[in-house]
């Protein structure tokens, strides 16, 4: 596997894969990598012959009083991870490399970003459109893999890629749980042991929407409200929102017809935790 | 000269174009060609063996009181002109092909719109930034030529360019004017012919400055106020603004050190009109 971290040299090794006829995929990432984002190499190898991982903690995505300097960093197991995953090149830039001056431009995509995370986290997707865009246009790859645990991320890159003819194609790939459920995230290493167990409920309250779902409950609101009746039975969870809509709009559903999206966000202690449900659509 | 105006047509050709190892060259336009857009294409003639010409009125680069429906239009002589001028393709997209559904994402610059014509055309650059992404990644140039006459768009461009990575070299062409020294503008056809001889005072206030410069002026005030002094002269001409900046990060210059833009807009009549000087920069 290729460790790299400028954008130059890089360049020059996507070309020569290029002349040699492979197929290039991404997976963009912030690193500390878990089984979820393993799952999102392999994914990128059943559609590409060079599986490029990016590792680049973007400081334009979080916002003032959120956890960029305490983000968990661990490049070196890392790096062992992804050779074991089969990874072709893992990019690890510097903050410096990806910023070198005083960004100005940034892409934005409205409506999508208002709901959900996005109006908790003002900016946040701002951050992440841009990041993306500068990883697609110095990747260049034909395709790049994106997880449902941030169903609204991979909703808005698919807008962004296909508003601006990115010539990319985006696959998703689904969510991994622990064993007791929890979605597998990088922030899981804040929760101590009482609220590691806690964390559990989102999970849980998601099953229970699902039971809903296959006695062909249709009015989403039912949906929400047991969603919000499993979380509350934790004392650890504080709720920030749970929200039925639909996959691509992110609007918010009247009623649940072919697919619906069933997002939470939740407290448990001080770390943020999100999970969803994805309804009526393959991945 | 080969002219299209679907996307995936296109994408085909230009991926058989890479194949056989040729550089490609795009010149972005909205049609209604004169000798500066074809100097463009010259220009991307010496950068690339493959010159691709885009004809797009963009609707979304138009405020809501500016020129979109009457902006001048004419297909069958644009094509005539780009094939005598040597240009390979010509892309005519519709304005249902470029935005077929809801356009949500926007590509915007910060600090170099506020200035100079963003100041008085909000949103109008936000609108070229995003057509000219979406015919990046469209076209996959190797070069793009954008002319010194929009000296802010240029700037704007290499900024965006900059910040988001494209692999794009942009080449910038200098100012063609009439023979009386009118820079060339497809907006000139809406000069009557009284308002015709007036516009000439533009080009006519930055020969002065460029007389003061040479005189080794270091000034900006002095240099501004001679433009003011020679456009005031011509009753018909309402001066939008003249400014000496900076011709990269378009800040005002507190002195004239080594380079500086003289820019200024009038509306000449009702049609606006935009010029400037580019000094101690070769294009």
């Amino acid at each position: 596997m290729i460790i790299i971290d400028k954008i130059s040299k890089l360049r020059e090794i996507i070309a020569e894969c290029r002349l040699s006829g492979k197929k290039i995929g991404l997976v963009p990432t912030m690193g500390y990598l878990h089984n979820g984002h393993l799952s999102l190499v392999k994914k990128a190898k059943e559609y590409s012959d060079f599986v490029c991982v990016s590792i680049f903690v973007n400081p334009i995505q979080f916002g003032e009083n959120e956890d960029f300097a305490k983000y968990p960093r661990d490049l070196n197991r890392d790096t062992e991870l992804l050779k074991e995953t089969g990874c072709d090149l893992c990019f690890t830039p510097s903050v410096k490399e990806m910023y070198p001056n005083e960004i100005l431009t940034s892409v934005s995509v409205d409506k999508l970003t208002d709901k959900l995370c996005g109006a908790y986290r003002p900016g946040h997707f701002t951050g992440v459109c841009t990041i993306v865009s500068k990883l697609f246009n110095i990747f260049t790859p034909d395709i790049a893999v994106f997880g449902q645990k941030d169903a609204q991320q991979l909703a808005v890159i698919k807008k962004m890629v296909e508003d601006l003819n990115f010539p990319i194609e985006i696959i998703k790939a689904p969510i991994i749980r622990e064993k007791d459920g929890l979605a597998m995230s990088s922030r899981n290493i804040y929760l101590n042991e009482e609220e590691r167990k806690a964390a559990v409920v989102l999970h849980k309250s998601l099953k229970e929407a699902e039971k809903l779902l296959l006695k062909n409950e249709k009015n989403p609101s039912n949906i929400i409200n047991k969603v919000i009746e499993v979380l509350t039975t934790e004392p650890l969870c504080k709720i920030q929102y749970v929200s039925c809509v639909h996959p691509y709009t992110l609007e918010d559903l009247n009623e649940i017809k072919d697919k619906a999206l069933i997002a939470i966000a939740c407290y448990i202690g001080k770390t943020r935790l999100i999970d969803n449900l994805l309804w009526g659509e393959k991945i």
